[in-house]
């Protein structure tokens, strides 16, 4: 189920790295691509740093609507991380093309992507200068959402068997979230 | 054994989303933090983003050297992470009060953590604003290494058994790099 996750403990939705979807909607379109290289960049509020190459359709309509979703797929979601992370909206809807189900969002209209481990709901903080020279988007998170599978007392509690998040090795390869090591 | 990395390579050592200490020299001062927002922000060159606080020590180094290094520790170095994450080097040198061994790089004069999985020598591309902002680092990776026992042909390969990069979920609690899926 999905359950609300306070926003000053949004960060620890990505603290650990995992690749990410990253959804889109304008009007109309919508979109969702694949992107590994997002982290959190602040606490309170919660911001997070993305990139979002020059180019792609996301890009277009991250610019556009000045809002996305973000969201950690799981263990179960290899191959839709891997087909939308390979293919480009521009050839279609990518959602129709690949069968993905999708819910409605609180405070965006980025769909969000039905079986992830969690979800952000996001706003584009405008830095023009750094989208440019380095393709980097500061999104400031506005509503977070975490499967209570996965989810309990604000960290991921991952079981034993089952759904994991995920993390980008190289094209098509990624390795699962692994075993709790708690240092203290 | 560190063998070298290829720096078109470099991004696929962080491409996962592991939690790094980053290590600064300034003269014959040294420090080592963990860190676990950084992420590739490009390919050739290889760039990549780091979020380095305000007032720390590791910031004051940083910016008075212009360089560092990002190492990824591993499953066997989960308390000594934890505890350069949570003191400061103002507080004496933490290489001499944790005994962490080091050994030289070739670019950077920062230190390189013996037992790390891989090891990222970086200049720091100044971005005063990006700095100023978000407490956001550009760095610009001149000379990667990897541990030959975890890296082989291009991409992690950690055997079924022994040491796993980590990633960090909340204050002292880590997740172990998983099992490895292939989508393709």
């Amino acid at each position: 189920m999905r359950i609300d996750v306070p926003l000053r403990h949004a960060h620890r939705l990505l603290n650990h790295g995992p690749t990410t979807l990253v959804t889109t909607r304008h009007g109309p379109r919508r979109n969702v691509m694949a992107a590994a290289w997002v982290m959190p960049l602040d606490f309170e509020p919660p911001r997070f740093a993305a990139v979002v190459a020059a180019g792609t359709f996301t890009r277009e309509l991250l610019e556009a609507a000045g809002e996305c979703a973000l969201q950690a797929p799981t263990t179960a979601q290899v191959g839709l991380t891997y087909a939308v992370g390979s293919n480009s909206g521009r050839d279609g809807d990518k959602f129709e093309r690949f069968g993905i189900a999708t819910e409605a969002g609180a405070k965006v209209a980025a769909p969000l992507v039905t079986g992830c481990a969690c979800w952000l709901e996001c706003r584009v903080l405008p830095e023009p200068a750094l989208q440019s020279a380095h393709d980097l988007f500061v999104l400031e998170c506005v509503a977070a959402w975490a499967d209570d599978e996965l989810w309990a007392a604000g960290e991921w509690r991952f079981p034993a068997a089952g759904r994991r998040t995920i993390h980008h090795s190289k094209g098509g390869v990624f390795f699962a979230t692994g075993e709790r090591i708690a240092a203290r």
